[in-house]
């Protein structure tokens, strides 16, 4: 990587890094998306993959030379687990975070496997100061605004301590992405009552409950609260969490296929489900899309925004604009600035080795 | 009590308890549903509550002297906690209990609130031996066929061997409710693979896939296919169990709202939607009721079926036929029966005190 410097021009935090290798549809699509998200919505990407390869497809778009690009060799597959990619120093995500790391951008796209990712980055770019464990925060489609629901699973055997940091990660994710100013927290349990749920709650209740500086923290919140909108976050950990969103697309799976059968059940109303059958589509494409897009890696020295694995062009886009928002928003700082307010001894934070 | 021996003439194995002030409608439509299990199902219940009311409910429907009552002055709100009832020995669940500890009946109906319901038959009944909690099944409206899933709520904090302790209590409950010969049985985790999942769940994993006589366990599954039918029986903890079945709720309600809305945001759906609206409710009506219609304690001696709250006489006598069913089939003999099967050193069954 000794020419990244040359090619880049030098660091630069709103730049983002994209890996052109992870997803279905890597790196045709990706990298396709990539374009659309520079030549549109003025991001600037970097794209780590398969030199040759990328540059093919850079150039059938026409866009040689608009997109630099960094050669990592080594691409860790779609189904291959998260120890996989951990071994292997030259894949596209840990270049990518190598990148990261020395300055040159200060957000990854990815659309490969959430385990990988997730293992990846949380090796080479390692937890910001202050924060234990890494959480994927999700946007749920609730209305009349969404809610900011994490950890939607990059931390299976979360500590109470560790939902409190997320409560900070998802409080600063809320005013950027939702632009909440005070982002009402609730945390995820049965039973709305303080003294409800299991231990781990329990203790992350009475933690929460007691000042945390920066949070406003609104109390218990149960499953069906999920979908509703009653806070603007909603904290859990990344077990609950993911069964809880996984459980969510099942759900709405079910719901809209027997909604269909039962609108095509009679012939009277056989005509009227011709005409909603594309509504129906964009519903659970909304539901879908909005819950699943992408999720986004908080609480590491660098922010990694997790696309759909199945995304194509529009959907690597949209993440490559949400890292960008999220770099310019300088998202990393205001969760450091959180937990550094709420350290038991304010230490000088620790000068990260960029 | 000790004129209930000459009211009920003798014990009777098949014979049900009702808990009369258990719910938002109880007395009068908890009453009125005994009397529909009792005269069209050939159910024969206990009614157990406060006398004087009761008698005056059964007078209404020209029923005086068909049900059997037994006294319990004490009365619990729905809105009381856990713990209040079982300060409470002579409120009715406790009665209830104390009936079936006796051997005058061998399950319970309850619409009460079910935390309370829990703590209170919990303490009375205890656990079934070799069952250490007791867990809440759940019948989830999967196609082609249902399927169980349990804990729904009971037990918040469950250790490894009692998540095996309820694939035994789902594989019972599955055979009798679903006439599934050879239930088969998945861990509800995140992830497919073995080494997914939260420290509980890897250990439940390796517990589960030795093998556990009478259990035919699947493997992993995940909240997506929480509503595929993959599996027949679906084993979680309690405080993910609730979160997911509330999670269910949320989003059915959400896909149910956003389809209505789709169906008449044009005027061309409106007529249709018109015709469908009635399908609309029905179809929420049963992914509602189904799921959330009733929960079964299972693992203590005696049965409990736990009503929904706000349960009107139909569904408190489709409660009073299945606890009547379940105690028919003799539900907990059958998962006595397995556990003993699977106990390290096969005790002689310790005697009841019946």
């Amino acid at each position: 990587m000794t020419e990244t410097a040359g090619i880049l021009g030098g660091t630069d935090s709103e730049r983002i890094v994209v890996d052109a290798m992870g997803g279905d549809h890597a790196p045709g699509e990706v990298v396709a998306g990539t374009i659309i998200a520079a030549r549109e919505h003025g991001v600037r990407p970097i794209l780590v993959g398969q030199a040759a390869r990328i540059r093919q497809i850079l150039a059938a778009h026409d866009a040689l030379g608009e997109i630099p690009i960094v050669n990592a060799e080594d691409v860790v597959a779609m189904d291959e687990g998260a120890l996989a990619g951990l071994r292997r120093p030259r894949s596209s995500v840990a270049v990518a975070c190598r990148l990261i790391r020395r300055g040159y951008a200060s957000a990854l796209v990815s659309a490969g496997s959430t385990g990988g990712v997730v293992a990846t980055s949380r090796l080479r770019l390692r937890g910001q100061p202050g924060v234990t464990r890494p959480a994927i925060a999700v946007v749920l489609p609730t209305r009349p605004r969404p809610t900011v629901f994490l950890d939607a699973g990059a931390t299976a055997d979360a500590k109470p301590e560790m939902l409190v940091q997320f409560a900070m990660l998802g409080t600063a994710y809320a005013r950027v992405r939702l632009g909440v100013e005070t982002p009402r927290v609730g945390l995820l349990t049965i039973g709305e009552e303080a003294g409800k749920g299991d231990k781990l709650t329990r203790r992350a209740y009475e933690l929460l409950a007691g000042d945390v500086e920066g949070v406003d923290f609104a109390g218990n919140v149960e499953g069906s609260d999920l979908l509703t909108g009653k806070v603007d976050v909603v904290v859990t950990d990344g077990f609950t969490g993911n069964v809880a969103l996984k459980t969510i697309e099942g759900a709405v799976r079910l719901a809209v296929a027997e909604m269909r059968q039962a609108l095509t059940a009679s012939r009277t109303a056989k005509l009227g489900a011709l005409l909603q059958r594309r509504r129906l589509r964009h519903l659970r494409h909304r539901l879908d899309s909005e819950t699943y897009g992408g999720g986004v890696l908080l609480g590491l020295n660098g922010t990694v925004v997790i696309a759909h694995g199945s995304s194509h062009a529009p959907g690597v886009a949209a993440a490559c604009v949400l890292a960008r928002d999220l770099a310019q928003s300088r998202i990393v700082e205001q969760i450091g600035e959180r937990i550094a307010a709420n350290r038991p001894h304010r230490l000088p934070r620790r000068e990260e080795s960029r």
